[in-house]
Formats: structure tokens, sequence, C-alpha cells
């Protein structure tokens, strides 16, 4: 079950504090660690550590710390990492078929990674029939399919801004309810559907805001 | 003067409200516009916009609105996007490659876009001496000269994880204080320099968090 109330900044920390369990037990670490130390590879303070896991449980034993292995499990199991997702990605100019590689190359290096871009749509017809890492790219006319038959609930959309909002729509109608946008453009989505911004050239201008006069 | 107590949550919001405005002049609005208007069109409320306004100056007339022009070029000069800011990126992998093909056609065809990637480094042989872009790849040991010849301020890292802090502080010590980071990993800098991460595969996993079971 999902708990609605948990907030998204919650949720934001999760996969950080996965990343840092993961590269403990690649570096040979599988056995305790502390909310000290958790918090400290990831960014945060051990307080913040222990109440955001504390949202989904009792992991840790304290003054022993938490079962590396165990918590890896557990944060797997509650962001769905336990098992492949299909993706799918609208959109193979140079930003999307780089984020296919990106993305393909690390899911295939990766065991730990189970985000597998499996369909791929452009509206260029130079670029349909071709494939990138070996996903062919399609007509945007078989998103509807696609996604049915693959199960697909999440895509990643490159498209120019103006394309955006009716590649989701289409996206939207064909059952996707997760969405990860690169097109620097607000898109419109119904309720009950997730949206992460990836607004690279916001982000740029925002650092811009820094610089010393 | 930076005032540096306004939070990152407001300087967040300013290049959003200055791509409301620039999109209003593009679309033939000149004249004046509401909070109201512009937090809708932001995706904020008019209040929030009042208020991360209020830090800079005092820019709207109560009831009549803000003078849309003069509220962009107060933006403008508010994030420095009123001068050509020049970029160093390290690292022209796919996704770096990308990256470059992407901030360096919103610059020509943008000319409220002001970034300008001027500097590219990969470690790699076989990509110096190439362009990409119009831009000469040089190997990592000319940071220091390039960056202190062009006088640059911020950088893109597109290295692997395992290469990132290297390059990083490679860039600090040539005087660069503020990175955008696509490398999936926490990175080490100066009190006085700031990072955004662009961290794809972290963004994506949160995502899966929303799935249904």
């Amino acid at each position: 079950m999902r708990l609605k109330k948990i907030s998204g900044a919650v949720v934001r920390r999760l996969p950080i504090y996965l990343r840092v369990l993961e590269e403990a037990i690649r570096d040979g670490n599988k056995e305790l660690m502390s909310s000290q130390e958790l918090g400290e590879r990831a960014g945060v303070s051990p307080a913040l550590v222990r109440k955001d896991l504390a949202w989904f449980g009792e992991f840790g034993k304290q003054g022993v710390g938490y079962d590396v292995e165990n918590l890896r499990a557990e944060l797997r199991r509650i962001l769905h990492l336990d098992r492949d997702i299909p993706i799918a990605l609208v959109g193979v100019g140079s930003l999307g078929a780089a984020l296919v590689r990106y993305f393909r190359r690390r899911y295939a290096a990766d065991p730990g990674f189970h985000l597998d871009i499996v369909a791929l749509f452009d509206a260029d017809p130079e670029k349909q029939g071709k494939t990138i890492e070996g996903v062919l790219v399609e007509p945007p006319e078989l998103i509807q399919e696609r996604v049915r038959d693959l199960g697909i609930r999440m895509a990643i959309v490159a498209v120019p801004a103006e394309a955006a909002q009716s590649v989701v729509n289409a996206l939207m109608e064909a059952g996707v309810r997760l969405l990860f946008n690169f097109a620097p453009v607000k898109l419109t989505v119904p309720e009950d559907a997730h949206i992460v911004n990836a607004d690279l050239s916001l982000e740029l201008q925002r650092l811009a805001y820094y610089l010393e006069d």
C-alpha cells in the first residue's frame, strides 16, 4: 500500500540512501551501518535519516545501526526497484538519444538498476525504423499499442517544447502516470500523475544567480 | 551586491518567472501582467510571486500588476542573464556531447539565453582535437589555462563518477565556483561554491516510488 502522506522531500532522499548502501556493499561492507555514517555519506543529518526511514518501518537497532543488506532490500522494495520497470522514451533528438544510451548502458552494467527503456518514439520519419542501443524507434501513433502491450507506466519526454503536451496527452491516454520531462515547458497532467521536471536550461540559469557581480 | 539570505527555493523560481515573461513578450504582450497571471503560468500562488519578487525590490503596482518588459529586465539583471556567461563543459561522452548541442543550439536560437559553452575538455585522446558545435575538445590539463583566459566561473561536469572529484578539484583551483553536475556522485567543494546536481538516475528511481503495486 502506498502511503500518500509521505512528502516528496522524503521520497527524493530514498534513492540516495539506496545508493549509499549499494556502494557500501560493493566496497565489501555487508554488515552494519549507523545512521551517522549513512547520513554523512548521503549528505543529511543522522536524525533525518532515522526520521525518513521510520516512515516505512523499524529497520535499525538502537546503538547498533542498520543491517546494510536488509535495508537495501527494503529500500529496493519501497522504491519498486526489486523488479524490472519498462520505460518509454519519446523524442530521440540529440538529448533523447543520449538519454537512451545513458540509461540503457547503466541498466546493462548495474544489476541493481532496474529501469529499462524498452520503447522509443519519434515523429521524424528519418529516425523511425532505426535502433538506438538495440531499441527500435517507432512513430508516436504506436504509443497506445506499445505502452499497453509492454505494461509501461513510466515515460521520459525529450521532445521540443511545442510538441510536449500532445505527447504527454497520448502517454496519459495509454495509461502512463509517471513522467520524467526534459521539455522546457509546464505540462498539464491528471491529478494521479507524477512529473519530475529536468529543465536543464532553468537549472543552468538559476546557477547564474550566484555569479559574483 | 548579492543578498546571501535569499533561499535556494526563491532563486529556483526566478528563471521560471523570467521564462513566463519572455513567453508573454514573444506572444505580443509587452504591457502588464498581474501576480495572479504570472503565478498561474509559473505554477505557484500569486502571493508567492509577490513575496519572491519583493526580495529584490518593488516591481509591481498594486491593482495594476507588473510591467512585463521592466520586470523581465530586472530578472535578467538579478540572474546575471543580461550579459553572456562563458561556460566550460568537461566530459564529452554521449551525454556530455548532447548537452553541448542542446545548450549551444539554445544559445544560437534564443537571444535571451546568455549561457554560452565556450570550452570543452575530455581525457580521451580520441576526442581531443575534434569540435562539437564549433567548440574544440581539449585535454583536461588545459582547464586551468582556458578557464583563466576566458574568465569562466561556471562549468558543467559530465564525466563518469570516478573521475568527477578530480575534475571538480581542477575546476575549483582554476577559480570556477558554479557547477552543474551530471556525475552520479556526491562532490566535495569549497564553501563558497554552488552545485546543482542533475543526477538523472536518482530522479528516475524516485519516480518509481509512485508506481502502483
